[in-house]
């Protein structure tokens, strides 16, 4: 095991009505008047902004509101918050919405405080200082209200790119499983498979012995395959959409990552397939993920067939475990085609002649230098050879 | 799944050296005066006092010492810890050593800023106000590394009580599995076997629906079966002393018990023993919990049978669950057994005796109002009955 440190300092209130919980958790951490930032109107229609509000004012917190945060959250609505922030004196930045808006909310915290171009921290400059940020959280998806990630596209161009810090972290995360039952099925499935990337780019190491974050990884993955078709039988199961609500944070906030190599050459890869054609983040991972592990299954054929032996259930081979590890790899797609989820560039609505254009981008944007990837490093023209594998 | 809260903002340094951070740390979380407190000379023979010395002496941090901490830490040294903190004011206090030893620290942390008898939070009040902790963690074993939880034994009756708050969660935790290369195997097995109980107590839940938390504990007890013997057979094997470590703190920081009715039955009956008898905790509990699961079998049959299908490998029998709940029972119990533990009264230096004693302090000890358990209640004459299946 690598040496590490963590450190995840996020207070989490977790069930039914802890939305109410927003004015007294704003004060206990030290907020006294509120930048709320939410997307479309689902948040209002649905009645969570009144409780909100009204949860602030029982605790005589003032706030200013900026919705229209997109999936894929774009800088101008980000430099929007920051000017905002400033004018009006905000001192925290509560999210309320999914991975998108809490996203844009930790890129105006840090905007808010910082004198240069926020975008610099998107360009590689670690995030040190931000103002607090709070998430009352509608989609189990990203991880984001538990981590210190960031992933924001700048308009000019449509560059994906993410950054990340400690202060990043929220101070607060309520998340109520309630508020997810509302969400059409598909986001639902783009969510779960969001939440299983996130655990296979940590699965993909090359740190040796790590058997007790291998296992913590396979827990959570069996508890999503466990979880995801009650979810899309039946979109009011509280208690499915809880289980995968925490299995989603405690996903991401890398406590099953960490003392390990991890991959994330998956989400650079889908980065450019979202960036370029507004997919759903979810969906992109569903085509792109399938293709990568089939490109990189010999650099460690045990590795996947560890885990379609634990994970899928699939029998190993022992006179050729990459029987197992192909046969893991193809339950995964089947699984994600079961909820939904498109398989290959038609069905995503992606292009074969932008394959080149974003190979180059994946590989030299973001701070890259020519790869992607951490588990194996692929170059442009591997990565133009797994983005062929998704035709 | 129940609502619940989460917090636990604690900063672990983990790996290889990572003692040589304690003197930043220490100032990260505004210690300027230390009280270093330790157990028996272990920790200076071995160089660890001197380099944690250096290490704060580098960052220009005072400090005193109180040494002397003895497994199943009494509430004298407390008393004398929390008079020299008051005397030289002192405003953190590191724990080097195991579970006993920090245990002993946050009591010190918690009397030091209160008027009145540190005991009173033993005795059932919330810790609300205590100096920062930091630990130096030398034996994997009770996770108050990562922990809200001590517990003290007042020597005056030898009373074994447990006190718990947001107050006792240390601000650092420095995680060095080569520290614990140096433990002598009897009390490496004693810390698996503590780690492993704080699994069984969780998973021992009335609450339904909880996939996410029952997949994470059976995640860390198959890694516990899986390093600990690995690490019984060589005491110098890194890598096994690191996967039980991060294993021991998930184990009990409670990210796998949250939303859940949980038992403590076991520690409850075995805090008995361990005040009675002054023996290993864990020593204890493996005595004490395939006793407390055999009573309380017939109670969930299923819950036992599936971890013994998911975690002791033990085949599912359809037709009579029960048996494969035995079988896993039995499983857990030779598991014991073949890393040195103890099976029964007479291994233990316990007697029958004093049973009905010992079941009446359970009962009505530690604010406890006749009986212990949140998974089945047990009475005084239920506790006595699972003392005599010890025999």
């Amino acid at each position: 095991m690598d040496n590490f440190t963590f450190y995840a300092p996020t207070y989490f209130a977790f069930g039914k009505d802890a939305e109410n919980e927003t004015g007294k958790l704003v004060k206990r951490f030290g907020g006294s008047k509120v930048l709320i930032h939410f997307g479309g109107g689902s948040v209002i229609r649905s009645g969570l902004m009144d409780r909100v509000k009204a949860s602030l004012d029982a605790e005589s917190i003032s706030y200013v509101e900026l919705g229209g945060v997109m999936p894929n959250p774009r800088s101008g609505l980000v430099y929007e918050g920051i000017e905002l922030c400033k004018k009006e004196n905000v001192d925290f930045v509560l999210a309320v919405g999914g991975g998108s808006t809490i996203d844009s909310a930790k890129a105006i915290a840090a905007g808010a405080v910082y004198d240069g171009d926020f975008w610099d921290y998107y360009e590689g400059k670690p995030v040190e200082k931000a103002l607090p940020v709070g998430t009352i959280l509608t989609i189990a998806a990203a991880g984001s209200e538990g981590s210190p990630d960031s992933v924001i596209t700048k308009e000019e161009g449509m560059f994906k790119r993410g950054a990340s810090g400690e202060a990043y972290r929220p101070k607060f995360s309520i998340l109520n499983p309630a508020l997810t039952q509302t969400l059409p099925p598909y986001q639902t499935a783009c969510g779960v498979t969001d939440i299983m990337a996130h655990l296979y780019e940590r699965y993909q190491t090359n740190t040796k012995d790590v058997e007790v974050t291998d296992r913590m990884i396979e827990a959570l993955l069996l508890t999503m395959i466990h979880e995801a078709p009650r979810v899309m039988e039946d979109p009011n199961n509280y208690e499915a959409r809880a289980n995968i609500m925490w299995a989603g944070m405690m996903a991401h906030n890398n406590s099953c990552g960490v003392g390990r190599t991890q991959d994330w050459a998956s989400h650079d890869i889908e980065h450019e397939l979202s960036a370029m054609y507004d997919c759903a983040h979810g969906a992109g991972l569903a085509v792109v993920m399938p293709a990568v592990f089939t490109y990189n299954m010999k650099h460690d054929v045990m590795r996947y067939a560890k885990v379609a032996e634990r994970v899928w259930g699939c029998k190993m081979d022992e006179a050729c475990p990459e029987n197992t590890a192909k046969a893991g790899i193809e339950a995964f797609r089947n699984f994600l085609c079961s909820i939904g989820m498109p398989k290959n560039f038609e069905e995503l609505g992606a292009k074969e002649e932008d394959i080149e254009h974003m190979a180059h981008s994946a590989c030299y944007g973001n701070g890259n230098t020519g790869y992607v990837g951490g588990f194996v490093p692929l170059g442009q023209k591997d990565v133009e050879a797994i983005y062929r594998l998704m035709l």
